[in-house]
């Protein structure tokens, strides 16, 4: 005899449902900017995932923006083409010729794979640089010693081609390249384009997707929430170090910037982005003004 | 050490999220017409589950509109007012006394107490009867033998009503009641009024919420799709009995109407909708052309 | 043989029109708002003719918003439940029983009576309540010795639901009922709710339809126009007296919070609206800025 | 003692207004054309009057068109230059120089007197011509016998500057003058202006104002509603002669090309459109289809 | 054998439209008020070559407003009415009779002949007046020893009509005729008219075409860009004088009421508005703040 | 001392502008598909000319849609990375190494350095391909020998993403790639391309700019105007051979799917395509149906 007893896994399902009701009515018709990072590209499951994580985001009203790098990539090429990479600080010397390489790389390679990607996932993506639209106006990186060629700032940001292109039900996916002040070709720091972008946006959210979880504190636990004061302590004491330094100075930048909130996400975490913006739970490390 | 492993019961929710994406992308800009019955009003849990499942449609783009019943409470009142209740072939002869005081219940507490509810739970729903904005004008329905008095079916349905409703993001509420051809005020049977609505708007999933557990067949198990002609053939074999019967004509009439589907659902189940709308496996009993 | 002369009855109905046109341009797309009192409800002719000056209203191109009261039919609809009713200061003690039936008679009885006489008129009227789309939130009323139960003041007034459905070419009909802050169901004074309506949707026009001839001098001549501070004196020479002290402070908010004017009116005299709009003399006492 | 007793003819006012609502809710959003002829032009209080008629039309939301004729003062203003005017079957031979004068006459003076008297009554005029906006295509009328010079008949119709007009709430004048397929100027019978216009915009009415009471039986008894075939018996019968037919030909072409009413209406009753518009009574005679 | 250098004629007729493409950028959505004047109006070769430039601007998106004058038509035409002219200053004495027959050859003669001239260019021109949608009301200019009669200056502009015919992708032609305050007709210079509509208009830039070529020194020599300074240095040392006197007082006013630029422009040199507009050279003399 | 007798050269450049009015006005709103060769892309000079071409395309309301191709450049870029070139029946075969490559130097080369052309020329250019927005969908193509590999033919357009950026005042520049039946990346012939986008947009203009003077006759004259049966004469005479077939081919294909005509033009004139869209003399081959 058949009872109205709930199946707990269907009724579970419906509770996860349920849960993300208030999350998705808090965000509906608001941008997120999501950058996805160039070392995680190489598991399909994983970029399954993301793609419908995004796809998702769009479904339920908000107006997801993704920027992508592509480090390991265009160093592959690079390598392939017997061009040698010199980095100064941690960033690519960038001549014209790596340039040239980059761009290839980054527009032609990458970011028309996060489209298919997306496609495969039910959405509908348009893939474009800093250069369509007039997106990026950048100005060149100065560097106290060395010149690194085509390495670029935002300088000026038009968001109409963002606007027009998410207005039109689809997603925006942005390589990180932008137009110098004589109309040459600028490489720029992925994580920097992406909060460049959600300032400009008015983004409610920008969100850094990387490769290992989150901020740690010393006991190696996962710091969940961080203000722009604590992180400065956290550096001063030691805590913070690394790579993990330039980004949460974009995350800083992000939420100075008008940026409601940016978080620091495992990439490598299935829907880790789901989990962060529709369960009670969270994940990784969140920067909000104190 | 922190691991990226991820904690099993987060995935599980991330994976019924992305499990809804489909269904969300499907029906996104579709109406669902859900009757929700008086017999399940009684309980405040269910009603709140109720409630954020309605609201959880509006949030992902779906117009849902709510009909519902007062039966019971239309009872309980008539007898505190010492008024007589009399039944012919299971409906109400609804008097001028009757009618008033079954107007008052429905249009009065019923259809205002789920107003409340839908906006404790996020949402912004406006309660209406077929009278406002002359939405169903109903012609008196004929018995052989009895005078049913003020019963009414819908005859002409103008849902201006409920398009500026939902178009302005709002959940329209409706009490089933119509004006008759002389501006009199005439009681409609609710799963009547929820089918004339579907068909009405072009919806594509006509919701009945009931208390038993959809169409079983003789052995108790429930059957979780049936054509129209499939139940012929279980109404001659004894299969299908009872109350059931007219509910499932309803269903015939709103598939042949044009509705998509018509699905016989259990409304004591928390969150049956979710799990039907948004999961692979759905609930109750759908009805679709073969 | 037939002259060009002018058959005069005809002639002064034209000359009526043309006397009108100069008050149609000037209200056209403004926005009045009606009480019309519970006491005024037991004539159909009354309610016809009510309903006709509404839905002219509305053809000119006005935004009609009607308010209505109550209290001699939620008084019959205690008694005949045996529920005993207790007055403090004019105002009825509100328990939770009492406040069942007051929305049942408000929002199920008296509201979609007057959607059908407007419908009858040839109007599209939409019969909500302060709880529909988040329209009224209140705070409760707070008296020196008693508690009141269930009477609350307009706290909040979100008018998107009027904006809906004015725009849409219909015409809202508000039952004085709003929503607490624990989402308890509060009664409001039908004069106070019009007033604050009118204050929130920028009303050019606030209208209280009584049953006495506006306000009259100590030789019982009725005064067409005050200002706020005549009020005041005349309150203090004893002129202004009873139930008309409460109307008229109605009025003197309503025009302070920024309604151009605000009309006392014999809601008993046939067309006394029409009367007032549009034409030269006017009917009533209209409270404006001096 | 004030009674609430109605003051008489404010109650008449009330109930015209009252009596005028059904036509307002029938007329709104239609267009009108209106046919002014040139004799009714000298006195300046029936221009007012007409003027405001207009305006009120506009006021409750009908579309009205003005088309207006001027023979008498193009036949005095040529005769004031010393040039003759000679006519063939009721029709001004119009040579270059007398299209010339009438052209200046008819867009230069009565056109805009009429702009002028509509601004006096509170509206807004535009006053064209049909050449302006590309409005009026014609060909050259023939003549068995006689070259009649620069009178054309419509042939295309663009109202796209009627809409234009129309829907930015403005009111359209024009003068029955047209372009001829070379680009020269042509002179257009009023009456077939204003009929070539109705049906073009898919007028409700056309309205043909002149200066006898409508169409009479023998016994000079006014006719106040008439069938093409009607007209077509009383035409044989000798009953409608003279200046009254081509009148009545203009109103069967209307109504066969999809105009619901044309009115032959004298214009020297004051307010003759509100009267026949707005009341039960109506004037005039109208012709439609049996 | 044919080889692929180029042809020429057609060369430069390619690097003509593209020396234009930065023009047509800059000014894409603004309005230019153009004044064309009596004088030039007797040549069909210049009025066409005039039409057609009008509908170029409209074709690459500016909005151009014509405004015409006529005093020599108005002349001719009351010289053959046996009307005697009168000038104090330099402007015409204009009795009631006098501005009877202006406003004729104004709006129906001269105006209609530009919109005759526009249409033949492929072009939608709609002729108005400043009496047309209330667009211009005047004050009576007084002089200090003679009434000059019906002659006014712009005091309020209602550009409603001007954008309405603008933005139905129409042109608007503008007769210099305005309604005084007790709404007479008033004769506006044609200049004057211009200036106070492209102030009224928020118009990019005033054209002034007249039949000498714009501003010369003393060497005879253009003048192509003046300030308001510059003017005010060269009335002082005499070398502007005459009639170019009020013309660059008009452009003063423009330019200090907001308008980019006033240019006075020889209406006698075949397309002069485009070379000024869309080539490097420029044309005429241009007034612009300093 | 100055005369008004025009400047020559500024008399032929107004003249220029005026001859390109009717062209303007005929081809405003319409949608050009232009195809932009890889050969010619090797000249800054003829690529500064092509964009400043196609942004005064879209400053005279004209939309254009540029496709590009890039064999040559794969072609260099194939060998660099001592990838062999194979081609049956002058078609690459395409691996998946060849594709990845092609796509890089389509996508994210010559793609780019388009859109920064028109940037620099004024213009807001979009840089995509068929991947984005699910804008080309193909199917293999099948050779009766030989397994092409990744060569695809459109099979199935959606054009909303060019829509959108067209309306948004921007450009689409197209890169020749399509996404195969299980998401696979596949190259395009660009004249292929260019033809079904002309096709699907319901384009007026085809132009498929080539490095060859059009199409010549035996003594090697332009042939300026040809129907698809004259072509197919001049096929069967041997007039036309080798790649002109193929172009010849997609223009046929293009005039019988609703293309107005298309047209084979020397992309080595300067602004070759302004002189044929916007003069008399027009330039290159033009296909139009007999």
């Amino acid at each position: 005899m058949i009872s109205h007893a709930p199946n707990p896994d269907l009724l579970a399902k419906a509770e996860t449902l349920a849960e993300a009701l208030p999350y998705m009515q808090r965000y509906a018709g608001q941008t997120f900017v999501v950058k996805y990072g160039g070392h995680a590209m190489g598991d399909a499951e994983a970029a399954t995932d993301f793609a419908e994580d995004i796809v998702l985001l769009k479904a339920v009203g908000i107006n997801p923006i993704v920027v992508h790098g592509g480090g390991p990539q265009i160093g592959a090429m690079l390598k392939a083409q017997g061009i040698e990479s010199r980095f100064v600080d941690g960033l690519r010397v960038t001549d014209a010729a790596t340039m040239k390489t980059a761009e290839m790389v980054l527009s032609g390679a990458i970011n028309k794979e996060i489209v298919s990607w997306i496609t495969k996932a039910g959405g509908r993506a348009v893939g474009i640089s800093g250069k369509d639209g007039r997106l990026v106006t950048v100005s060149k990186v100065l560097h106290p010693t060395d010149d690194l060629g085509f390495v670029g700032e935002p300088d000026d940001i038009d968001i109409r081609v963002l606007d027009t292109i998410s207005k039109a039900g689809m997603i925006p996916v942005v390589a990180p390249i932008g137009v110098g002040p004589d109309g040459e070709t600028y490489n720029i720091n992925a994580d920097t384009m992406a909060g460049a972008l959600a300032i400009a946006t008015g983004a409610e959210r920008l969100f850094l997707l990387t490769d290992v979880a989150g901020v740690l504190d010393k006991a190696k636990n996962l710091l969940s929430d961080l203000t722009p004061s604590q992180i400065k302590m956290l550096r001063e004491d030691g805590t913070i170090t690394g790579g993990m330094i330039p980004k949460l100075e974009t995350c800083i930048d992000a939420v100075e910037g008008g940026v409601d909130a940016a978080v620091v996400l495992d990439g490598r975490v299935p829907h880790a982005m789901l989990i962060e913006i529709f369960t009670r739970q969270g994940a990784g490390t969140l920067v909000r003004q104190g």
